[in-house]
C-alpha cells in the first residue's frame, strides 16, 4: 500500500563522542522514508535547495522513494548543526539554517492525494495541518512533533491532533505537552499512563511515546504495549532514529495493510529494529548495506527477549 | 522451597508528594521478605531493637515469615527518613540512624543454613560475606547493593559478586560499578550492554538492572531478558519497591524450585507486579490487603503488554 511522508530533507553537520561528519543526508523524512522502504514504497514531499547532491537524489530513488513530491528551489537546502556529548539522549543543536525550508508549504502531487498511509514527520503543524487539507481520508495517520511547536504552536499543533489516529511522541515532549494542556498547572507528578491518556484525550486514538533506550509505549484508551529497544553495543551516531522508528512502523503497516492493535505492535518491533541499525552509523550509512535478513533476525532476537 | 533473606528491619519516615508517614514498618528485608512470603515460607535474618512493635513481628508472622533469625538486642530498632520529590525516582535521605544495626553481625541459625534460596539484601558486603561463609551452597543466591557500597567497600562487594549467582543493581548503581571496575576511566558512553557485560565478568552468571519505571533487564552472556514495570496510575510512595521486587523474584523461583532462565524470566515478572502494588500505598499497606488473584492478574496484564 501507499506511503506518503512529508517533512525536512537536510544536510546535517554532526559531532558526537565517536566522530564527527560535515554535511550529511538528513531530515526526519529521509531517514523514515529510507526506512520505510525496506518494506513498501514511499512518497516522500519535501523542499531541497539547488545545492543539494545529486547522489543523495538518487540513493533515495534505487531505494523505492518517488522523489516527484520533492520540490527543488533556487536556495540553499535546511541545515543542522548540532552534537551529542556523553549522554547521547538529549542533541544539542549548533545551528539551524532554514533556507529553503522557511518558505516551504507542502504541495500534495494529485497522484499521492490517496495515499494510505501518511506520515507527518516534525515540521511545523501548520503545514501538517495544510498537508491534512489535502489528502484523501489515509487509512492511517502518524504525526510527530518536537518541543518547540509545543511551546510555540500549541493551537495548531492540538489541531493536527485532533485529526490523526497516531501520536508519535518521545517521553519528555509528551510530559511537555501534558503539562501544556493540564488544567493544574502544578502536578506533583506525571506517571507516563497518565500522560499517555491525556494526550488521547486529544484527539488521537493512539499515543506512541519513545523512551530511546528504554524503549517505547503504545497506548490507547484499553491496552498498553511495551516494546524493549535493541541493546545494541555501540552507539555512533543518534540522528534520525526516531524517525527510523517511524519509517519502520509505517513502512510495515502499508506491507500488512492493516493498521490494527497485532499489526501496529509488529511495526512498532520492525521501527525499534531500523531505529538500532540507525544508531550504528553516521547518516543512512548503515541502513545503506542492511539487509533485509538482518532486519528480521533482530526482529526474532527482540521475541525472545521479551517472551516469558 | 525454603528461602533465607538477609537484610534490614527498619522504622522508616517518609514524604511523598502524595503524603507523609512516621515510623512505619521497613527495611529491605522486610519488604522482600513480605513479598517472597506470597509464594514461599520465608526466614528472616536481620536486627531490631527492644522499640520494635510486636505488632510488626506478628504481621510477618502471621505472613509466613520465619523470625527465628531475628535479633532482638538492647537498643533502638534503625531508622530511615527520608524523602521524594516530584521525580519519584530517586530517594534524598534526611537522617540515618543505625542504632542496634550499626553492630550487627548475621547469626544463621543452624537450620536455615540448609536453605535453597537465597537473598542478601542490601547492607554491608562485609556483611553479606559472613552470610555466605555460613550456609550451605544455596541453590540461587541473589546480591544486591548499594551506591554507598560500590563507594566505600568495592573490595568487599567484588568478593561478593564473585561468590554470588545473580547481582540485582539499579541502573545508577550498575553505571557506577561500571565506572569504578573499568581501566579506563573515561568512557564515552556506556550503552547498558557493555555495563552488564562488565558486571558479569566480575563473577555472577546473571546480573538484574533495574529501571523504575522504565522496567528491568536480565543479561547473561548469552541472552538478554527485557521486562516492562507495569504503568500504574499513581506513585504513593516507591520505597521499598526494589526490594518488593527481589522478594516476589525468589519467591517465585522457591516455589518453582528451579532456577532455570525461563522461570527467572516469569519471576522478574511476579516481581514487577509486586513492586507495583507496593507503589501504590506507604509501607506493607497494599501489599498488606493484596490478593493471589491480583497479583496473577497483573501477571496476566503484563504478558499482554508485551506479546506481539
Amino acid at each position: 500500500m501507499s506511503i506518503l511522508i512529508v517533512g525536512s530533507v537536510a544536510l546535517d553537520s554532526v559531532k558526537t563522542p565517536h566522530g564527527e561528519a560535515k554535511e550529511i543526508l538528513g531530515g526526519a523524512a529521509v531517514y523514515s522514508s529510507y526506512s520505510a522502504s525496506f518494506f513498501s514504497p514511499v512518497r516522500l514531499v519535501g523542499v531541497v535547495g539547488k545545492d543539494f547532491p545529486p547522489r543523495y537524489l538518487t540513493l533515495l530513488r534505487k531505494k523505492g522513494v518517488n522523489l516527484e513530491g520533492l520540490e527543488v528551489e533556487e536556495g540553499k537546502t535546511f541545515r543542522w548543526k548540532g552534537f551529542y556529548n556523553h549522554n547521547l539522549g538529549c542533541a544539542h543543536t549548533l545551528d539551524t539554517q532554514l533556507n529553503v525550508f522557511a518558505s516551504f508549504h507542502p504541495q500534495i502531487p494529485p497522484k499521492y492525494k490517496k495515499s494510505k498511509y501518511l506520515f507527518l514527520a516534525n515540521i511545523d503543524p501548520k503545514l501538517q495541518l495544510e498537508v491534512l487539507e489535502q489528502v484523501e481520508k489515509p487509512e492511517l495517520t502518524i504525526a510527530d512533533t518536537m518541543n518547540y511547536w509545543i511551546k510555540n504552536s500549541l493551537k495548531a499543533l492540538l489541531k493536527v491532533f485532533k485529526k490523526v489516529d497516531l501520536a508519535l511522541l518521545n517521553e519528555e515532549e509528551a510530559k511537555q505537552l501534558f503539562k501544556a494542556t493540564s488544567s493544574r498547572s502544578k502536578e506533583s507528578d506525571y506517571p507516563i499512563s497518565k500522560v499517555a491518556k491525556k494526550i488521547l484525550s486529544l484527539g488521537p486514538q493512539r499515543v506512541i511515546i519513545k523512551k530511546g533506550e528504554h524503549g517505547s509505549l503504545m497506548f490507547t484508551n484499553k491496552s498498553v504495549f511495551s516494546a524493549p529497544a535493541f541493546p545494541i553495543k555501540k552507539i555512533i551516531d543518534p540522528t534520525g532514529a526516531g524517525d527510523s522508528f517511524a519509517g519502520g512502523l509505517i513502512g510495515y503497516l502499508s506491507k500488512a495493510s492493516d493498521p490494527g492493535e497485532e499489526n501496529l505492535r509488529k511495526g512498532i518491533i520492525y521501527g525499534s529494529v531500523l531505529a538500532s541499525f540507525n544508531l550504528e552509523d553516521f547518516s543512512l550509512n548503515r541502513l545503506k548495506r542492511l539487509k533485509l535478513k538482518e532486519i528480521r533476525e533482530r526482529y526474532k532476537e527482540m521475541k525472545r527477549m521479551v517472551t516469558f
